[in-house]
């Protein structure tokens, strides 16, 4: 279908290709504040800022049926849109729910599906309004799109010079989860039926096959009367996230290996695979926490808040974006994150 | 992955599988005004009516990339989610675009598709404000959401006994251009490369290829202070259309096969094809018309509208759906329209 010289989509990765794609949509109606570039966009109705995420999962790309039971799958598919919704500090309202499934699939198995989906709208209190249903020649897709709403969203290109970076929950779980279970999955090909042990890493699966929201947080935050300056979900690792923010900020940043929180469960994991921890709690992706920058005048109330920690600030720009290693090396972060438009 | 007693898909067809499988969410949110089952989701924000609807669109399903150029496919993706805004009484104002790629795909190639939905989006005042874009194993996949909003809402549900029934352009012309189509496309494969004349077919062509939503209609209606008591657009066929509002509204109807209106071009189409005119127009589908209904005493305001007929009433619900033909026998109306996941 091509003819002369064509680019191949690879070289540009995800982020480059939207770029591409995007940057010559303009922005015309008074209702449109924000495109696209942050975690959702924004727009204005009346005296409302409301906030629109989607996600597109593509069965073989994001999940793999043959580990992910699909009410996990119906829940993580709706919490991640959540988790958008929560990283511009708003709350999500409703959702509209498209899937495409090919004959293989029966009609109990899409109940199963959606029966997670309804459980996620349960906990976090949002309502699934509409959607569409297709035959497909190949495998599950689901398209999700949730609408919310935020009295002040909060954007990625708000971080100042020597506002604090913290981070939620810990880092790295869902990534060596997502781990042990191509182990599982690979030994069971080669013919290894052996029961194998998940006693201590129950947590490990649950990051990985049944993610949370940070709804939590962005209800603290409103109680204590912080509005984050910048805030953005980690869904692609702990880097790619940080660099965005200091991208759209134009600012620098350094973080401390040290303070990067990270549950027992994963470093045991690490040891056990002989990989390295810093890198899982770096780029592993799929945590759905919430990074976000402060004030430093906030430093006690952030404290003050259990299972936030503080693990760097931002700089000026031409200070670069580093860690400091526990042996006080400075290392250059990168965007290593997962990337599914990669060769 | 199957395991006792399971029901096919296909037994239910799509709009019997989604009833299953969303009857049991509730709407919970003060926000949430009308759910599933019409063109378009209907939320209140403020002082707001915002209407959100998402098309889901998957190659070998509901497009042939053999003779849809990409430019054009992107053009119609966008268009027929504005036709389920126009629909409701509504104005489209952004949408989001996902799409599931393929490495046979160049960046060149999604710069087609982009720039027909570009060209949607300016010719329909529409802002593209987000996305998500996403590796795929197998063909393309398109997913958007369109929010759009409305002074007044407009339902499904509202048809009132003796209101009349209303079509907009005509009806069964992008049926035909997919037969043309179609007919090209299994010529080509069977080694036939003779070029065929298309002249005097184009509007069949440009009724399938690039379909147009009718934002012209609502406005008129808009002008003349008509408020239609309910309204549809024809995506999957007259028939199927009609037996919704019909349906939804708890009425009967007579439509007269006289008054349907019909393309020149679509019955020399028909004849040639030596297929049925009447099944084309009234279950062809694609047509993206608007179906509605208004009290009889606006008889006089929709016979100056150009371009809108008057093709029956509604009846009261014992009378059942049927249509009237030339000779004057009584057929009942059935969803005969294109259905995805049919067996």
């Amino acid at each position: 279908m091509e003819q002369g010289n064509v680019t191949k989509i690879s070289s540009l990765g995800e982020f480059g290709l939207i770029k591409r794609l995007t940057e010559s949509f303009p922005l015309n109606n008074d209702s449109s504040v924000k495109g696209v570039g942050d975690d959702a966009a924004v727009l204005k109705y009346g005296n409302k800022n409301l906030l629109v995420t989607t996600d597109l999962l593509l069965e073989g790309i994001h999940f793999d049926l043959t580990y992910v039971p699909l009410r996990h799958l119906g829940y993580k598919s709706a919490v991640v849109n959540f988790s958008d919704i929560y990283a511009m500090n708003g709350t999500p309202r409703q959702i509209v729910v498209s899937i495409g499934v090919s004959a293989r699939f029966s009609v109990e198995s899409l109940e199963e599906l959606y029966s997670g989906i309804r459980l996620a709208c349960e906990v976090y209190g949002v309502d699934m309004v509409g959607g569409d249903t297709s035959a497909s020649l190949t495998g599950l897709t689901i398209s999700i799109t949730c609408i919310g709403e935020a009295a002040t969203p909060v954007y990625r290109n708000g971080a100042k010079e020597n506002d604090l970076i913290c981070v939620s929950g810990d880092l790295g779980a869902a990534y060596m989860g997502l781990q042990l279970l191509e182990r599982e999955k690979k030994l069971f090909s080669e013919g290894d039926n052996t029961e194998r042990e998940f006693n201590g890493k129950e947590y490990l699966l649950e990051r990985q096959l049944k993610p949370e929201a940070r709804k939590d947080i962005v209800a603290i935050l409103a109680e204590k009367g912080i509005v984050p300056t910048s805030m953005i979900d980690v869904s692609d690792g702990l880097s790619s996230e940080l660099l965005h923010i200091c991208n759209q900020s134009e600012k620098g940043c350094r973080i401390y290996e040290e303070k990067i929180p990270i549950d027992y469960q994963t470093a045991l994991q690490a040891e056990q695979f002989n990989m390295s921890l810093i890198t899982a709690a770096l780029n592993g992706g799929e945590d759905y926490e919430l990074l976000f920058t402060v004030p430093l005048g906030k430093h006690d109330l952030i404290e003050s808040i259990p299972g936030v920690r503080i693990i760097g600030h931002i700089t000026d720009e031409s200070l670069g974006r580093a860690m400091i290693t526990r042996d006080g090396a400075e290392i250059e972060l990168k965007a290593q994150g997962w990337n599914s438009l990669k060769d």
